[in-house]
């Protein structure tokens, strides 16, 4: 920016197709600037709130805010192309250069005069490359907010599967204790028949159906948690090396051929 | 399309083989034109049905319609493509462009006719250039398009999943409850049993067991759903620092290699 | 095709050279292009059926297909290339060009008998173009298949988990429905304690609490099923504005700056 | 492999520095196909393992190895890439070739020697291109191997939501029968109440109720089963159009411009 | 690094333009080093835990760290690509390697006295191309990094999944026995009615029900446990041959056209 607005300063002295061409690449890359302005917070804040690892479920309306603005993020980042692409082609032919600087062809006096040693011609590609990096450091931005959106995505997804996997964990081992009750609950079933089992009057058989059936269950519901705590972490693979450790020495290859 | 209509206007007083080039042209760059207007509209309806937040489930038949314009919009865009190099082709080769101005071969005194300062070559040049300006503005039209897809494919993902997400904690919730009542119901179930508890004349004890297995279940499915609130949301990280506000200024690093 | 045909009959005149390398563009061609007529149909097919929105679970041995032909057309499509790029490369230097034109160096008399006002070399140059676009054209069908596939999966997907979110809501309501059942059944298995809970001998009562159980679970279980109605579908955003029907004016930028 | 050991015995007669530079790129290229034979086989036996559609949940060591040669097939893509641009700078400098012909440099006679027609500078690009085409293979191979991993992970995982899918459909089935059993459970539950009924005594009562409970509950699970059916194959849409018969004929347009 | 400084205390007798600018290329090249080196341990380490197939969900403050870094690493990418552009451009144009050696312009003895047959502007040319392979090298690494992080997160995905579907069997297996011990405690359901099934004084009766309870409860869910086995396990299809073995010669085709 502030690189522009010396730009700026010394220009004044320049032609005014100089002037002129300046103000309208100016105001295009403020406009694509703005726009972008106006995109990214929007974006980061709704990406900040859809990856905080607390929710459960995301919420709706910021995916509706994230696809507007993921939409506009498209457009703008196409703008920004187009507008790359228009002042590469200028600055790939020397002669459409030529023919900007107006005030050559109908100055002559001008051709002799600059006196810092770079002619209009290099001047102008100047001023067009500078516009260009703004305009590249923009498309950029723009492609690096597109990456986070997608890696956001991910953890989204991620953090979402997550939720959805201690939630079935949790589930399992409500049905596992629901299973082992069911269980012995029959056997309490079965006293509450209306059949002779010869033990109706003994009065401890009540007490030892009973504490049978609540240990019974109990005891149950702690094996199968601990056949799921063993199923699901297979106390396994600390022979498995580590992915990343292992550091191919390929650059003796590399050297080899330079 | 003004630009081109203007353009045609002007060129009546050109030779023949630019009105017979820019018809056949313009009729191409229509075509392509009305397949992305057909094709457009059926897109952007589908997917506005489809990441509607309020579906459980996306509809298939719209999925179907999505899948085939998907498809025609991917032909499209290779037609697109093809046609915009062809024309970065014959733009690329002056000769060919030399070749394709008839009329300067056939009628020598064309050649000094051009007031304009730009000779037939030129004039072709800006002929194709512009229709190759409408041909990668249906291009960036139709990335534009898939890259919605896409995006669009995204939320529906996390719609369908923070759905699934709720409605499995909701069903998390009712297990838990339905545990409860089973764990106390068994007490029931243990009173129910034809054995003697020496309870069975006491008015007081059925009240009491009662009260105790409504109750107890009831406390029971609180603590569980207060469990459950505190594991899934971790009352977690206030120390975690927001991901997107931290600016590196690696503007430093660019500067000081330009 | 027809135009290939049609060249070979005009190329019968010309020198053996060219025939030669007709024949072997020719033979190449139609080899991937029979390889893209082997794949294409299978990969469609398995698609259809693979889409098929009343399907509840892929089934494996269609995938397994899909994946075959999958690799087959990933290797097709790097023989395109291979090819593409072999031609390019011939087509990007005059010089191969001229030396495939053996009888221009051999016979003399050849070099003023072109009477069509082209020369071997630009005869030679049309005809690998030719085949270039061949290979293009198989190249960008090749392309399109693979991103139907990829579009496919993604339908593939959202299908499968909308499948799972239906059976998800049932099975939710289900519970919901045996939630409701044991938590007034345990009313019933509370007067079913052998305990004395001074409602023995009415006859009212056994009607008047079967009554209520009944039709306390099945109230219980309406609430719960409109809880769910209302969790899932909360009659939100009216306010919320479609996401596709903002277009916005970006065409005066990309005006201004060409 | 044959070429250039047929090129290599030719080369016996050529100058020093191309039998030095020829063993050098030798080297290389053999160092990399070494290392794509030691990942290839590993990953399509993984993948072979992992895409097997009768597994229910991946084998996490398979993961790991996977993981661990997928980050080794990058680290080749990326050597080969850096190979194959060095191969292509030199080939793109003319200059270079020619410094790197010494003997031409040192020794006047060669230059009038060589009696094939093709002086050293061009048979030095042989060389070259004959290694660049090797290494355009085996970057090809490896791209072709990143395709087949991410083509099997998508069949993974449509695989993982097949299985979750059938399984939902069958804890669905389950929970429907639960259901049933429940609801006409509670009539049991209601008659096992210490309630009078007036039905005490009627011996035929029994035997009507236990069979209205089984017939009954058996009833709704039927009508249950019968309702998913319906609901998850909705008996559609023989109106939808296949996808993919739909042949655009987009031909004309290409032909139109070229 | 080596090469660096060797060729750094090779330079020592070079002009001052040389000792600056290569003062300000390794500076650069050292922070972008840097840069890259802080973030890689951390998304290593991070990957590496996520990656552990033990765990069931995945710890959301370490994919907070995850997508910090990731985001880090874009941010790196990005810059140096525009550190590699910059520099590409310079070797792109001879005129500005000439002109950045300023000492040949004011000192003319240095014309003559490179006595070691590269003038200064080749040195110039090698000392910028020396520092864009240092940091085409970082540009690979950060890449390389970036693809492993979407592979890791593919297989945290296919991790989470496989957790979900053992979770989902072993849940689907405990729901058959809950069916089965509910649809055979409805027999004892209907024996605890208060109705008289002309049984209630026989002994033997009491053992028989409960047996059959217990047992048929038992054989019902072995029956429905090793139809689960078949469901999931269809014994398929040893026909189905493998995918990978398949190596189509397509080499023939390759070497029809070189």
């Amino acid at each position: 920016m502030d690189l522009a607005s010396q730009l700026a300063s010394q220009t004044h002295s320049l032609p005014f197709e100089f002037r002129a061409l300046e103000a309208i690449l100016q105001h295009t890359v403020n406009t694509l600037q703005a726009r972008l302005n106006d995109v990214e917070p929007v974006i980061l804040d709704t990406l900040e709130s859809l990856v905080d690892p607390k929710i459960l479920s995301a919420d709706r309306s910021k995916l509706h805010i994230l696809l507007q603005n993921s939409k506009s993020l498209s457009e703008l980042e196409t703008d920004i192309q187009v507008f790359k692409d228009s002042l590469l082609k200028i600055l790939d032919e020397d002669e459409i250069i030529e023919e900007l600087c107006l005030t050559k062809w109908t100055d002559p006096r001008v051709f002799e005069e600059s006196s810092l040693g770079i002619d209009h011609a290099e001047e102008m590609e100047l001023l067009l490359e500078n516009y260009y990096m703004q305009a590249a450091d923009l498309g950029n931005k723009a492609r690096e907010l597109k990456g986070l959106i997608d890696d956001s995505e991910s953890v989204i997804f991620i953090n979402l599967d997550s939720h959805r996997n201690v939630m079935m964990r949790l589930n399992l081992q409500l049905t596992m204790g629901s299973f082992s009750l069911t269980l012995f609950g029959l056997i309490g079933v079965a006293f509450g028949m209306n059949l002779t089992s010869n033990f109706e009057e003994d009065p401890r058989v009540f007490w030892l159906v009973t504490g049978f059936m609540f240990l019974g269950s109990g005891l149950i519901w702690r094996r199968l948690l601990s056949f799921l705590g063993r199923h699901l972490d297979p106390s396994v693979p600390t022979l498995i090396p580590p992915v990343w450790k292992r550091n191919l020495k390929t650059s003796d290859i590399k050297a080899g051929v330079r």
